[in-house]
């Protein structure tokens, strides 16, 4: 089937679908969510108001069988940054809505009531519905009944309270193929499909297909792709350990930050790590092993159970337990795992949230390490939305105005994760120049500064880092498009056989001949159509920069600060 | 005496005496707090951290016997806005400090542990002692025991526990001659002097004495300057009803804005308006006449009694007033005067903190016109610093995004006041482009809009209103550097002998030559220094909009938006 544009209007509660405009044809994923959200939306309007726009687009090889190709990205204009914005998760969302021949849902509009909605798509288009029973409900919930409620296994794509009631940090869920959640978590996206009254969106794909150009061609290159996945030992340690594998090595380089951003390791370390993890998870019968869509074969997830062997959370990542644990100084897994559970749940951000409960415990609002404290101020607070959970809710900057704090670590209003950028400086440029607020995910230099994939420069010095976050900036732009999970780009970076494998990927599903060049263009350009957005929103290199503490607190135990200037930071853009 | 520089570092508890700059000689009061904010405060920096700088100084003519002379300028980088901001009140502090051979008092530093202070200031300079007994005390407290516990009577310059908790809507407070509060209302500078751990400032200026060049110039222009104050009509509507006498005016103009801006008239207007608070104030034995410091010859301050006789309020504004009953639909002048009390002792904006309601009453956190609701949650929730009262006590902007409301009327974060920009689109300008923003002070084109001073541009055309906002905001700047009242304005405007004795008083005052032009050269400076420190901090002309609610929802009676496009509000900084 010859993909389409699907678009509701939540003003007058039509839809329609449209032909792919040729200018759209070759962008999927983050390249597409950007460009309609760049092509549509007025940069300067409210976030939260009719003018913003919603827009999911699987991946340009989501619903395929290519390995690892089943994240949905989801774009609009940021109620939390300002800026443009794309999160991505994975479970079945994406390769559903591929197989429904839909290129992308443009969300448009904003009912003029008070009335709730949902959305089902099916290879014939969307319904809108109008709904009540889940209004209100947390996203476990929704997954179980609109489950049972439904014909068949769809996916489900929904928001919790915290989207309901438009909180700043609120995400967007993903069901992954075992009922669990994935997360669009960052930027508060969940808060503008709030505004646009719709509880979740669900997704039928009955017997629909994606069409293949060159079935052979494509079935030799998933081989030689997933080949170089598999083989890569960063796969093998995520599969392994999970993304939590992290802790101990960002402890020991001293750069895992403690006690809201006043240290680099955290006494604590052992008890909240991977392999703690993988342990306790073996002990109790959990998964440690678990893959979040149809064909990963990373398998980075895991089912963590509680002490008494029943499901707790899955996709438990390290950025969350560092949050949770180090920053917030909770060294207490399982208190950790339930607060992962209930934010889930809540679908709010699990990098956001506890970064913000650490700006708070500074604060003094509960003391640092209150694992019990921050489950009952979850549940009691943000869930219901009291003035306390609203402040929660609206993300650490929310905190840290509210209560005067100046140690706030935000970049464009965005919660700085796990890494901190005083002791790995080229992470602090990712940081600073993406067009999306400080996130990890938008140019990974970790890989090359801590896990010496794609070569290795030191973390603690100022020289390549521009260069080295520029490069997995741009390359990171063009995998978002594919629908590949970033996974993808530690093989990426050091198999010679990766890249040309997912390149042939592209060309045999769409008959097109792209080369590597094609590749990096696509990662330039998406990147300067962002940051255009943010120019016309009123963004300027001032906002490049990061908070003041890290130029002036000495982080230990290698007692340094980030010293870039704003000139060396805004080369990053000369390209 | 010649003046100085006091400086007082809070990080080293040190201060000194400084001789002043040739480049400042010719500044004072806001034209001088920007002037020395510009120089030494980093436009990017925490507006709460030690890097920003709190600036008192009071007018040029402040100290002498001059008529209307006696405002004191305070500036920093706000917390509020993230623009430079100068606010500035009557009471005592501008003549004493000027009495005190001080031309400015610079604060900069942040003390490294948790004390708190207070300044003494005299003509041999500043004593720095730790303070305990007023520490989360209100303002009225301070003002009684401070006076009672120093010789003399001081002057008295503090913060309430709204600056203690570095609230962003918190204000500075100046005592007057009678021991009411004077508020250095906008911005959020209490935030920045609680964050210095400054709660009070005492000045005693013993028998210290502003020097004059020319003493039988000065009291010949000061003749002809009074006169012409005392003469103008809006001078003596001010002097009878006060500034309140605007809430009839402007519902009639169909621009006063009712419940979260959604309405140019309300329905109690008479209820709350100037005609019928003068009669309560003259039944219950207060005060319908009164001034706010010595030397004023206008006298638009009142001193309001509640039902038992008993002294409630004084200094009780039209936007106040407006901001409390329009705009929160509160139609009981009671609860607005109580409510009016409680702010200004816990040292809180207000017009910021009202308008904050009405978007919290939009949002269903109270409802629309509960008057004991506002007052209690003033008193419980934003004088103790629970979580509701952190939310309210940021602003309108914080509540807006707290709850996530779209009708949020601000413009660089801080609340428009009481003239809705679709009505009385001059003044939409300035809410556009005022360097602090929303602020109608900073050009009060409701003179020439409204009241018909300066001539008459009708208030629903476009044309003309760019210039207005302009010569106004120009002329503004240079008054609010003399020291002199902003409502010398309305004779300034409409009486060809009062800007020239203006002149002659400044000129008499240091022995210059100054002419016209120069005045309308130091508005142009001192707003060009402004906007240059607000574009290094990162502002664009993006920021210079109103929200998107005023160009798409068309305010009743007249129906009309605010239809300026960007490129016509531009064409305001073309001088």
């Amino acid at each position: 089937m010859t993909d389409k544009i699907f678009r509701i209007n939540m003003t007058d509660l039509t839809t329609g679908i449209e032909d792919v405009p040729a200018a759209w044809a070759g962008h999927g994923g983050r390249g597409l969510t950007s460009t309609v959200v760049a092509a549509e939306v007025e940069p300067t309007c409210h976030p939260l108001g009719p003018k913003n726009k919603l827009v999911f687009a699987p991946g340009l090889l989501s619903g395929t069988l290519a390995a690892n190709s089943g994240r949905i990205s989801v774009g609009a204009k940021s109620p939390l940054t300002g800026t443009i914005k794309e999160a991505n998760a994975g479970g079945s969302g994406a390769q559903f809505l591929a197989r429904c021949g839909c290129k992308a849902l443009i969300i448009e509009g904003q009912p003029r009531n008070d009335r709730w909605y949902s959305l089902t798509v099916t290879p014939e288009g969307v319904v809108i519905n109008e709904e009540n029973e889940m209004i209100g409900k947390g996203n476990y919930e929704v997954v179980e009944t609109v489950t049972a409620r439904l014909p068949g296994k769809p996916g489900i794509i929904t928001i919790g309270p915290a989207g309901e009631m438009r909180m700043a940090a609120a995400n967007i869920s993903v069901k992954d193929p075992d009922g669990g959640l994935r997360s669009c978590g960052r930027g508060g996206l969940g808060a503008v499909m709030g505004s646009k009254k719709i509880k979740f969106i669900a997704i039928d794909p009955g017997d629909g297909k994606v069409d293949i150009a060159d079935q052979a061609k494509f079935r030799d290159a998933n081989r030689a792709f997933a080949k170089a996945l598999v083989d890569h030992p960063v796969s093998k340690a995520l599969g392994q350990y999970g993304t939590n594998v992290l802790v101990n090595i960002i402890n020991e380089a001293g750069a895992l930050p403690t006690r809201n951003f006043t240290s680099g390791q955290f006494d604590g370390h052992d008890r909240i790590s991977g392999e703690t993890m993988h342990d306790t998870i073996v002990a109790r019968g959990g998964k440690p092993k678990h893959n979040c869509h149809p064909g990963c074969v990373i398998q980075c997830s895991q089912i963590y159970n509680d002490a008494d062997g029943k499901k707790l959370t899955s996709g438990f990542e390290y950025e969350s337990i560092w949050a949770m644990g180090a920053d917030c100084c909770i060294d207490n897994l399982d208190h950790i795992a339930e607060a992962d559970r209930i934010m889930d749940d809540i679908g709010i951000d699990s990098i956001e949230t506890p970064v913000a409960f650490a700006v708070a415990m500074e604060a003094g609002v509960l003391p640092f390490g209150d694992g019990p404290g921050v489950c009952r101020i979850l549940r009691e607070d943000v869930a219901k939305g009291t003035a306390l959970g609203r402040i929660i809710g609206g993300g650490a900057g929310a905190v840290g105005r509210a209560f005067g704090v100046t140690r706030v670590p935000t970049v464009k209003n965005q919660a700085i994760p796990a890494y901190d950028p005083r002791a790995i400086k080229g992470i602090g440029i990712t940081y600073a120049t993406s067009t999306q607020g400080a996130d990890h995910t938008m140019g990974y230099t970790i890989a090359t500064n801590i896990l010496g994939v794609g070569g290795k420069i030191d973390p603690l010095t100022k020289e390549g880092q521009v260069e080295l976050s520029r490069n997995l900036q741009i390359a990171t732009a063009a995998i978002d498009s594919t629908g590949m999970c970033l996974f993808i780009a530690f093989a990426a970076l050091d198999d010679q056989t990766c890249l040309p494998a997912l390149i042939d990927l592209i060309n045999a599903r769409f008959g097109t001949s792209l080369v590597g060049d094609d590749v990096v263009n696509l990662g330039k350009s998406i990147l300067k159509t962002e940051r255009a957005f943010n120019i016309a929103a009123g963004f300027t290199s001032v906002d490049d920069r990061l908070p003041e503490f890290f130029y002036t607190e000495p982080l230990p135990p290698h007692n340094v600060v980030f010293d870039f200037s704003g000139e060396e930071i805004d080369t990053f853009w000369n390209f």
